[in-house]
C-alpha cells in the first residue's frame, strides 16, 4: 500500500527539542517524498531553525504553534491539566482532528501516554494502552510489551497485549501467524504467578499462535515474536538489556585501550569493531508504539540524536501504511468471535 | 578467620553429576588445604571415580551413599515426598547433622529450595528464603535477590530480602553498609506497584543504607550494592543479562568470521578477545546461594562444568568462613530492635 502520509511532530519534546526534530525532520524528507510533516511547537523558535530550507522541502513542512512544552519530569496529571497548549498536546489533537495520521513526541512517557490516552481514546475491548518496541533476536528481533506503562495488570489486559502484539508483527513485518510467548519464570513447582497461569490459559483458549511459556533468555533466541509481559517485568526487562549492553560495550573499549599493543589492534580491527556497533546500535531500535489507542503515537527516546529520532518518523509513517490500530481492531473482533463460539 | 570447613556435595545433581563434581572436587582439594568434603551419591559409582586419588587428597574426601537422585524435571513436592534418601536430600541432612557446614548441589532449584527450606527450616524473622547471586557492574559487582525462588511478594518479604542481602554483602565482601536499592520502574506518575511502594517506605525506616529506587540498567552501573526485587521480576532480569550476552557474543564470533580479512583480525585480536571472554564469563559467576535458612545451601547451574562447579565450592567455603546465616541473624535482631525503637 502507498499514499502520502502526514506526522504531527511534537517539535519541543525530548532532552535536545527542535534541535533533533527538525534536522531529523529536514533529513526525512529528503529521503521519503511521500512523508509530509507538521512540526508542532514554538513558532517563532521553529521559523529560525526553518530559515534556510529549501523550497522543495519548505512545501512539505509546516509549523503549527504551540505554546507550553511538557517538561520531561513533569507528573503525567500536571501535563494533562495544565499544559493544554503543549506541543506534545497539541501533536496528539492534529492525530484526533484527522489532520494528521500520526504523532511522534520524544517527550516523558508518563505524560504522552496520559494525554494520548485521554485525546485519543482506547481501542473497544482495550482496557489499557501499552507500549510496544521491537528487540534485536537471533535471525531478525522480536516484539515485547508491554514496556512500562501497566504495572498492575490482570489476566485479561496480558491477554489484549497479546492481541495487540500479534497485530502490530502482523501488519509491519508481514508475519503471517506471529509466535506468542508469556514471559515466565521456570524455577518453580507451579510456574510463575496466578496471573500469568491465567492468561496462559487464556491464551491458549484464544486465535492467537500462542507457544507458551517463554523465560529472560528467549527473548533472543528468535524462537517468539510476541513477547507479552506486564509494564513492570517487561521494563525491567528491557533497562536489563541496556544496562549489559553498555557494559560489554564498555569491556570492549577496555579491553582494547589496555596497552599500545591491544589500541594497535583495535585500530586495525576497526571495521570490524564498527560493524558490531551498528549492530547492537540502539538508535536502530529507537520508537516505541503506544498501541490500544484510536491513533497512532511514537515514542522516541528522550536522548534520541537525529539518526535515532528519523527512525522513529519512519515507524509512524509505517504504521500508518499499515493501519495498526484497524488491524488491532479487527484481531480483536475475530477474538471476540471465537470466545463466543461464533 | 580460618580453620577447616567441610562440605557436602550433591555429587549426582546437574546435568553432568559426579563427571563434574568429582573432578571439580578434586582440583579444588589440591587448591585449598583448609577445605575437607564430602561427596553424597550412588557410593559404588563415586568409588569408581576416586579410583586413582592420590593418598593426600583421598584422606581429605569421603563419600557417602545415596541411593536416588532428584531428576532435573522432578517436581519439588515429588522429589519432597519421593526421594527421601537422594543425593540432594542427603547432603542437606550432613549440614542439618552438623557433618557439614555447607553444601553445594546442580540439582534442579525447585527442589533444592523445598529440600533446603523442609530440612534446615528458615531463620527466625524470616518467612521465605530467597535466591541471591553476585552479578558484574562496573568496578566490581552488585548482589541481586530474590532471583526466582518467589513468584509472588509482599512488602514484609522485600524487606527481609534486603536485609539478607545486606549481611550477605557485608559478610561475603566486607561491605560497610551496603548499598541497597529496590528495583522499580520510571515511567509512571506513581512508580511501580504498591507492594514496592510499600516497601520503599519501610525501608526508608529500616536501619539499612537505603538509596531508593532504582532502574534494570541501574544494576550495572556500579553505584548500588544490594538490588531487591520479587523472584519473578530477579529471574527475568537474570535470564535477560544471560540472553543478552549471549546474543553479542554471537554478534562478536559472527563479525570476526564473515571474510578472509575478518578471520585473520580475529586471530590477531585473539588475546584481547580472549581477555574479553574471561570478563564475560558466566563460570566466574557460578554459584548462588538460599539465603535465609539454617544453614548454608548453594546452588551451582545445572550445566556447570568443573571451573563453574570449583566456583560454586568456593563460595560455600567463604560463608562459611564468614558464617553468614548469623549475620543475617544479627542484622534482623537490630532490625527488629530499631522497629520497636529500642
Amino acid at each position: 500500500m502507498s499514499g502520502r502520509v502526514t506526522l504531527a511532530l511534537d517539535s519541543m519534546g525530548g532532552d535536545h527539542g527542535a534541535g533533533v526534530v527538525v534536522p531529523a525532520a529536514l533529513s526525512i524528507l529528503k529521503k521519503r517524498d511521500d512523508i509530509d510533516l507538521i512540526l508542532v511547537g514554538d513558532e517563532q523558535l521553529l521559523a529560525e531553525h526553518l530559515s534556510d530550507v529549501e523550497p522543495a522541502i519548505g512545501d512539505r513542512i509546516r509549523v503549527h504553534h504551540a505554546s507550553q512544552v511538557v517538561g520531561m519530569d513533569e507528573l503525567p496529571s500536571q501535563a494533562l491539566r495544565g499544559k493544554k497548549d503543549s506541543s506534545m498536546r497539541v501533536a496528539i489533537n492534529l492525530v484526533k482532528q484527522g489532520e494528521a495520521q500520526a504523532c511522534v513526541s520524544a517527550g516523558n512517557t508518563g505524560a504522552l501516554m496520559a494525554t494520548a490516552r485521554f485525546v485519543l481514546k482506547t481501542l473497544p475491548g482495550i482496557d489499557r494502552p501499552a507500549i510496544i518496541c521491537p528487540i534485536p533476536a537471533k535471525g531478525g528481533h522480536t516484539h515485547m510489551l508491554d514496556l512500562g506503562a501497566n504495572a498492575d495488570c490482570t489476566a485479561e489486559h496480558l491477554v489484549q497485549f497479546a492481541v495487540m502484539g500479534s497485530a502490530l508483527a502482523n501488519a509491519v513485518h508481514d508475519m503471517d501467524s506471529p509466535r506468542v510467548g508469556l514471559l515466565n519464570i521456570g524455577e518453580e513447582e507451579i510456574k510463575g504467578t496466578e496471573t500469568v497461569r491465567d492468561a496462559s490459559q487464556l491464551l491458549g483458549e484464544s486465535s492467537l499462535n500462542y507457544i507458551g511459556y517463554v523465560e529472560g533468555n528467549d527473548i533472543f533466541s528468535g524462537d517468539v515474536d510476541v513477547v507479552v509481559s506486564d509494564g513492570f517485568v517487561g521494563n525491567v526487562s528491557l533497562k536489563t538489556m541496556e544496562g549489559v549492553a553498555k557494559m560489554i560495550g564498555a569491556y570492549i573499549r577496555e579491553e582494547f585501550s589496555r596497552n599500545l599493543f591491544t589500541k594497535l589492534l583495535g585500530l586495525i580491527a576497526m571495521p570490524v569493531l564498527k560493524a558490531l556497533r551498528r549492530r547492537t546500535d540502539p538508535r536502530r531500535y529507537n520508537g516505541a508504539s503506544l498501541v490500544g489507542l484510536q491513533g497512532i503515537v511514537i515514542k522516541s527516546h528522550g536522548g534520541a540524536d537525529v539518526v535515532a529520532y528519523e527512525n522513529a518518523i519512519r515507524i509512524a509513517a509505517l504504521e500508518v501504511e499499515k493501519d495498526v490500530p484497524a488491524r488491532i481492531s479487527r484481531l480483536l473482533a475475530n477474538e471476540e468471535k471465537e470466545r463466543q463460539g461464533v
